[in-house]
């Protein structure tokens, strides 16, 4: 499914929906970072996707990981919430979605790299190594928010 | 609107919902803390609510608290994720929501209290007599994990 995404965009379709969304970042040994290249808009961005019912928030973040990197992890803490009503993400079966997206730091547990129908490849990329790469604006914020290691979560 | 919690039940209806919620901590000169008498579930609890369309969810919190207590608050930081699908919430028109909330500490600003639809009482409570009032379990844990001040926010 494609998707465009429209930040402080006068002409962004009005949005539909809200799904409380994840994204985890995970680290390696080295401080790399776990990301994934995405089909949908072909930009490389941290593993996650939407909650679904009869999930606690910590399932999602383990579920998405597992299906888009073949990954095992286990949520550490939250780093940040990402609530910007400025930015909408439109799909091709009409429905623009509000962003509403938790961050969590996750660990490794197990697994080996695995690309999906959502990921068509998953690399551990060191941080200097991110900023050469296409990523969306508010993915890379939410990498360097988790990286710095704040006192306490974003909330934006 | 009726509204029956349930945690736990294996007769509790199945969830048909989720929608992002809030609850605000806040706390005046004395340490005491801001309730509401419900009208719902006629049990004492935070000020808060569902997030909707075109919010930050920082804005869902000032919002809310303005709503049910009368005051102005700023939002100060996340204190713990709800989401427990074991947990839901059955409303008379049908729907079934499961747990999806996000608490914060929230600064008073102004504004002076006021009771409303949802809240038939608005009230200052100190920590020791919250433990004398009717508050759901769910309502009571997310008051203590704001007031210990944990290191990260609770995630479950």
């Amino acid at each position: 499914m494609a998707r465009i995404d429209y930040v402080d965009d006068p002409n962004a379709p009005a949005a539909n929906s809200v799904v409380p969304s994840v994204v985890a970042i995970v680290t390696d040994d080295q401080g790399r970072v776990l990301l994934i290249h995405k089909t949908d808009n072909d930009l490389w961005a941290l593993p996650g996707g939407g909650h679904e019912i009869g999930e606690s928030i910590a399932d999602t973040v383990v579920r998405e990981v597992k299906e888009e990197t073949g990954y095992d992890v286990v949520v550490d803490r939250v780093t940040g919430l990402y609530t910007n009503p400025r930015h909408v993400m439109a799909y091709d079966d009409g429905e623009v979605r509000q962003q509403f997206s938790i961050a969590f730091r996750a660990r490794l547990r197990g697994g080996s790299p695995q690309t999906s129908s959502e990921s068509k490849a998953v690399e551990w990329v060191a941080p200097h190594h991110i900023d050469t790469l296409p990523l969306h604006p508010s993915m890379r914020l939410r990498i360097v928010h988790a990286l710095e290691d704040r006192h306490t979560p974003y909330v934006g």
